[in-house]
């Protein structure tokens, strides 16, 4: 039997952290104590109670009285898997708006599934144009529309609204990511027509991550219940992971109890703080981040009115060395921020401000280290980022 | 907006448990305590040493040298769902070893992968006979070979090195479930040939629900490597997850950081108490909990010679009513067991030792428990289970 040396390894000690990446966000104190909790059986009546907690408080969350709306067992991308299984068939037709790398990985999904793919492309940084799904919808006879609400690999918000009336005009069900915009910005499922949504926890929810909010409205429940094959995955079957979040509490798998404990007080802070005060604080740090970031001299990669306010792209500027730059925040300051993803590696640092991360604290820090970083550089700073910064931070007061 | 009412919820509050179902076991403070450390990113210097103690700690406990030794992000489910989308592609030939509900199990992903699945049955409660598999194994061009060490649902304990050889012999993969073996009693991957395995953390690890320990050996991933078709799942598509696990920490999806923690503490925790010690613990308070039973008058399902020690199904007893006595040692005593499941619902109770649940507390504390609601319910008991009990522990302190 081969023998372990139990004297090799210390005590956990990760040491402070400011997260400033596309996720995970800095988790509070009262969501680690919460996760801790003892841990019960996953049919224990209790933890039945804190389930029926957690879909409540999703629900609210996403706007919404789908009464199928739970944390799948998995990080986002498993939200993003569970509702391409589940609503997709072999031959199915469906369209994906692609603007950055979450949309790529839908196509990816689409493809493994043996659909028909019918891919809209946008330039990565800009939101997609409605005129060009209309369009692609018309042409074919398409199943399901998908587009990310909030592509973190670029930091463009996706209107939905149109898009929305688009896929229904063409008979579709809609599908929407919004794994970087639930907590953050406004998700408002019923109200703009989605039929199929899913999330991640460790973003604007500030929860660390293993699991992913899903929705499932009437009409992409009928296209489940109407399938002619069965879900290729069985630990993602809607038709069975809904027989033990409904009433029937029948066993599936075992629910990850502790995770559900930390998502459902993530959920208790953002009732407490309530939704619109949560967007305001989200949009003002993103507002006080951009002042700043121009005042130094930096330029944004995404226009202004396409801007999502939960993960910022900056454009890399001149003379500054990205993976060295983005190293001294971590090791001397202990900021993480992230690189930029496939056509972006190189070209844009990602800054998220979401949940517990946005916060005026963490803007300040990051323009003080980002300039003394980017001065030892010999990078030239136009102008005083964190005046700049207080300013937005100083008319907010007034207001 | 929906307005969401704050107030409503209250401070998690699970109370106290002993965790002696089919799993989740009781989890150590210790590994709730690593499990609260602070979020850091999943690319962070920090987590990636987590990762690659995390990865060295597995292999230990699975016995292996197999570089892709992992936690997959979900839950033992999970684990198995990865190795069989990972390993068969539709038109394969898969030989399924079925003597419970995680047989089953394996049929069902078998069958939804598009694959030709052959099915040998044993009775439920007994081990597999290995001269059906090998007949079966014989009569068919097998690519995989499945089963399960140790079954959940009814408390069998397989034997493995001959259904190993079998497969080799076939020319097969040999993939095993783990889930109730692993940690407390003996996997040894690669001494007994094993080509894929999975488990879960919720069981005899102690750590809380929510990932998959998933080893692969060379022959499974030459498997993978020579696929014609895509991995239908991309989520647990293994030959993007080693890019992240391995030396490209190539980012794939986000891993649950927290998760990690709690599974690198638990894992810390059985290699200070050694293998073999921890497996003695769990083979002594089985033979104590059946003693107690036996006395008291009860029957064990599984013969002697086949009993799993980590999770133990005695058959309920004549006059006793199943769901009121559950509720009872739940309600009254915080003691959870489980019910019978399939065939076997109504006829037994499954109760697990596993972990830090598999102590003389727990098991003196169960069998005083459970004659107590029986004797109320006026189910005779034959003699004194905690005598007997006892006197197994007794002697085990005189050796």
């Amino acid at each position: 039997m081969t023998s372990i040396d139990a004297t090799q390894w210390r005590d956990l000690d990760p040491g402070a952290r400011m997260l400033m990446g596309p996720g995970p966000s800095d988790v509070p104190a009262r969501v680690l104590q919460a996760m801790s909790s003892p841990t019960v059986g996953h049919l224990d009546p209790y933890f039945l109670s804190v389930m029926e907690e957690t879909q409540t408080l999703l629900r609210q969350m996403f706007q919404t009285e789908n009464r199928l709306t739970i944390p799948v067992s998995g990080t986002g991308s498993a939200g993003m898997e569970a509702c391409f299984v589940n609503l997709v068939e072999p031959g199915d037709t469906v369209l994906v708006a692609v603007n950055g790398v979450f949309g790529t990985r839908m196509c990816d999904i689409v493809n493994r599934l043996g659909a028909h793919l019918v891919r809209v492309d946008a330039p990565w940084g800009r939101a997609i144009d409605a005129a060009d799904v209309e369009q692609a919808a018309r042409s074919h006879d398409v199943k399901l529309v998908a587009v990310v609400h909030a592509e973190t690999s670029t930091g463009v918000l996706q209107p939905l609204d149109e898009l929305a009336a688009i896929a229904r005009d063409a008979g579709a069900l809609f599908l929407v990511d919004t794994v970087t915009s639930l907590g953050g910005v406004e998700v408002a499922v019923d109200r703009w027509g989605v039929d199929a949504v899913y999330s991640g926890t460790q973003k604007c929810l500030s929860c660390p991550p293993g699991l992913a909010p899903v929705s499932l409205g009437d009409r992409a429940l009928a296209a489940l219940d109407a399938r002619r094959s069965p879900v290729v995955s069985w630990y993602l079957d809607m038709s069975m992971v809904r027989e033990y979040w409904g009433a029937e509490r029948k066993y599936h798998h075992t629910a990850p109890v502790n995770m559900i404990y930390a998502l459902r007080e993530a959920l208790r802070l953002v009732a407490e703080e309530g939704l619109r005060a949560r967007f305001a604080r989200h949009l003002l740090n993103h507002r006080a981040l951009v002042a700043g970031v121009e005042a130094m001299g930096l330029a944004m990669l995404v226009p202004e009115s396409e801007r999502l306010v939960t993960l910022n792209t900056i454009r890399i500027p001149e003379g500054a060395a990205d993976v060295a730059t983005r190293r001294a925040l971590l090791s001397r300051y202990g900021i993480e921020i992230g690189g930029g993803l496939g056509s972006l590696a190189g070209a844009v640092w990602r800054v998220g401000i979401m949940g517990a991360s946005s916060t005026e604290r963490h803007v300040l820090t990051f323009l003080a280290a980002l300039e003394t970083v980017l001065r030892e550089q010999g990078v030239a700073i136009a102008g005083n980022g964190l005046e700049a910064a207080d300013a937005v931070y100083a008319a907010a007061r007034v207001d």
